[in-house]
């Protein structure tokens, strides 16, 4: 990408793309049930077309219509139900194989939470209701077939009412915050795990491989964070509860090469009102005030050794 | 809240409030079991302060300040766990006696959708997670004791691939439409229904009563959106499925006196494209673009004769 | 919009119509001088179309397409520049007369504050930049030709560091806030006026007569907020200042009928910390925390006598 | 950043913060004028506090709460009014040298539009008005008083009506779009250029330096992409257009050593809409649908070579 101008003295980088292509996609079997998603696909191209930047020339620019068609015939391909990061791949490995010019593509999809809906007991054929948090995937193609696949979660937001605390941090003159072994504890994971999958040609043929994947971390990251259904277990700091998780993954999933977890600490405050003649509400663990703002931010990624460069934290360059 | 400025030429309505009071609740049970609720609140007074807005004397104005803190006393007086039509009532019933300059007082209220998670096949006794569609309350009290109880769900989008069709509507130079039996139908309903209760004597003792009634309204409007579970059921338009719903509600709710239903048509198109030398993409029912503008909007409501004027719908002083 | 099912029993309302219709439109002017309006139409009929709820027979729906076609036509029908208001009335007033069945068209539109930018201290040609509030109008036609003009403005952020108290207020045990004479107040103002128009034959003819009348309320509103620049007026509460320019707008305007005002009281905390060892920072009207929620909701509408019913006022059923 | 669990084999990364911690600060001159500015501030640190994620030892953590208060101190102690990029740079200079294990702090600012309105022609010395695109900021200090100031904007929404054209791009058999000389050109900027302050100590010291900076740079974008007021300037692509305008900002500035620019094609689609019968709206330059999905993603970035890595991309470690 890197480029430069007539007196040749700057540095130029640049992708184009197109965003927000959404696509709905129905599967019928014949026996008459259907499988359904919709995609919102996001394409980016990095490619040699600086002459479009330098001089006005646009022949090698790939029009972001051009693109935006492609997701919808590439859709129509799939025949069979397909993993929204398979659906990722095929994409990728098309810009980067018919456009000379495309020295990497990468495809980001967003998918809506639609659930299949059960009514009186039964899954329905056709019926699907809006679900709450919502199934990503990054996936980057270079030319030479090399690839990088990352799946996440946005908006998983959890909540549990005891076993969570605060202890033992900083304090100096401007610390106000008491240490507590008994806080409500909130947050909203974002979370993104790399898979160790290389190249084209190492990603497993199963269908649907990563659409189960996507459900069983999902599922590691939620048993971790609240604990047996009865005792629950003790959160000493949002930190630590997000190593937790992180280990849980890595130790769990083996084609999981690195994970990184952003875990805001969306605070419920201890409800407390008095005036000058009376406490008027004291609080006992009952009631609290949920706020938005400010909140805390933690977030880290973990990730086995034989990665080179932590470049997936992007803070990691400033360490 | 009718009055008149100094010289009497003028018609002035007024009402002040203090809403997004959000509060959160732990009810924790002796076998460790806790509930928990989070709650918008909303508080809207009709009070005789007009001196405030003529000349500025405030000496009959109740601060919202003082509202949301008299929220956060009625949430802590609440020891057992309470449906939010039930607090609703409880702040509504405060505000109209303990102030004897409030006329009447409208509380709104809209609950977040933490459901309690299952962990091993357990519901976990501390643990809860986001969930979609909201459960909404609007409760009217008026200092006669006069009641209006309200619920509703906002944001239960809802979505069916095939069993909708639209035909034999007006065509003129203006229609493009083609007449289909296949479509998407897809929709995000608002509903509201009022109940039958008028006065705060009237309402029903048991607890968690609207709570329970209102996942039962919920499951009625989305089965008779679906049909059984094998065959589902035709829609022949929007307008005459959301009838089917309303009047479903009204038949099985012997206390619900009417309901409102908005139920937008959220189009997905059908994805054609072709260029002068192909078609590049052919519809069969199978690669959808799915919109959020334009919409359709369909609402309309539905009442028990006895109710006076129809004054539930917004529009209806316009017939 | 009275009906009733097979048994006679029930009341139903109902309307349907087609929202964010978005159409950009622009004038070009000899002199190579172009005008731009960004608008999202709201088109809504009140119908005699109760078969279709009934009995899913569609014979008498106008299709939402149909509507979204017809916005644009008429857009393109508008060789000259309009303003939205005038749009509206073209549009009600084809609904209600082309259609039989339609006795009423609700037409609202939103317009993108684009504005011309300024280069080089010139007005630009052909150039615009997205300001911040935004004009509204919503215009219902009767079949009879009966006519209703309302013009709005949504999101007026307005706020002033000094000139703002509350004191005197009710003062009982739920009441915490300090009486004041210095504080911030910020609100955001959304307004709607009613024009004295009452059919089609009486609105003005002059072009953008409209467009001009929206700039003149929005300075009125503005400068009564405010007051003169170098003194301020001081404001003994959200409600009087909400009244003064309410009355302002009345007082300047003899074609505007009435007035709807609301401004949500929206706080900024004076930012006192202190632990157990000093005071971190005291306030002296210099440190804010500006919050969105809770915030206050003051609202009231301000009309001629001449109108008999209060309907601009949601809540005026109530009282 | 880097650890290692017990076992050695893992890689780990971490940081925390506080985020949309919102400060409001007044100003007040001898005269009567007051200055006003509303800013939400996100801190984050690096620091070494690896046991509180291993081992549930917190003994190294700063508190996100004393984070936040210590963002209102240091408002508090700003006696004279101070930019945005300053302020960030006293908090970063701070936390990196208040506390032993923070090894680095970035320091994100967003300044709400508020502007000094005008009433009767002259500027009010006490009221606000809230404008539209947004001044941003990012600051890094590390440790060793290494500097890195990023100044930015957000939501610079821009269209011209004409000079705009496309050509001369791929065709293929993917490829729909027609080639065009006159179309609507529309995008939403959002920039940031990096200083090239590189340490506290080389930092100008003038008051509100970067403050008036912003505007200048603004300027230059708003003039480049928009040309002359008469004549316009034609645009053969937004890659061009982009380019100009980075181009501009580093020939102009001396002390901007790199921008970077997100430029969203935001499309205006020709409205053309006919059925079998007729042609019922037929485009020239006149009607158009505005559009926010999907729209084409043009960014790039121009830096002056000294710059080592081109790390402001965040697609550049791809290439």
């Amino acid at each position: 990408m890197a480029g430069g101008d007539a007196d040749g003295i700057n540095k130029f980088e640049q992708r184009h793309g197109k965003t927000r292509v959404r696509v709905g996609r129905v599967w019928k079997r014949s026996d008459g049930t259907h499988s359904f998603v919709e995609w919102s696909v996001s394409v980016s191209l990095l490619s040699d077309c600086l002459p479009a930047y330098f001089h006005g020339d646009n022949s090698d620019i790939v029009a972001t219509d051009t693109m935006k068609n492609t997701v919808y015939v590439k859709a129509k391909e799939c025949s069979e139900q397909i993993s929204m990061e398979d659906f990722a791949i095929v994409l990728g490995k098309h810009f980067t194989t018919f456009y000379q010019q495309v020295t990497a593509a990468i495809i980001k999809i967003v998918e809506k939470p639609w659930e299949r809906v059960v009514i009186a007991g039964q899954p329905h054929k056709h019926g699907f209701k809006l679900g709450s948090e919502k199934h990503t995937a990054e996936v980057v193609v270079k030319k030479s077939g090399a690839l990088r696949v990352t799946s996440g979660i946005e908006g998983l937001a959890l909540l549990k009412t005891t076993k969570s605390g605060f202890e033992g941090f900083v304090r100096d003159k401007y610390t106000i915050l008491p240490e507590t072994r008994e806080r409500m504890l909130a947050t909203e994971v974002t979370a993104s795990w790399m898979y160790s999958f290389e190249s084209l040609s190492s990603v497993p043929s199963k269908p649907l491989y990563f659409s189960e994947r996507y459900l069983d971390v999902k599922n590691v990251l939620v048993d971790t964070f609240f604990g047996p259904p009865k005792e629950g277990v003790y959160s000493p700091s949002v930190q630590r509860t997000l190593y937790e998780m992180a280990e849980a993954v890595l130790g769990r999933f083996p084609d999981v090469l690195s994970i990184q977890l952003k875990m805001p600490n969306i605070h419920f405050l201890p409800v407390n009102l008095s005036n000058k003649e009376n406490v008027i509400v004291k609080f006992e663990d009952d009631v609290y005030l949920p706020t938005d703002e400010p909140h805390g931010t933690i977030e880290a990624s973990l990730s086995r050794i034989r990665i080179v460069a932590g470049n997936v934290c992007s803070g990691s360059s400033l360490a």
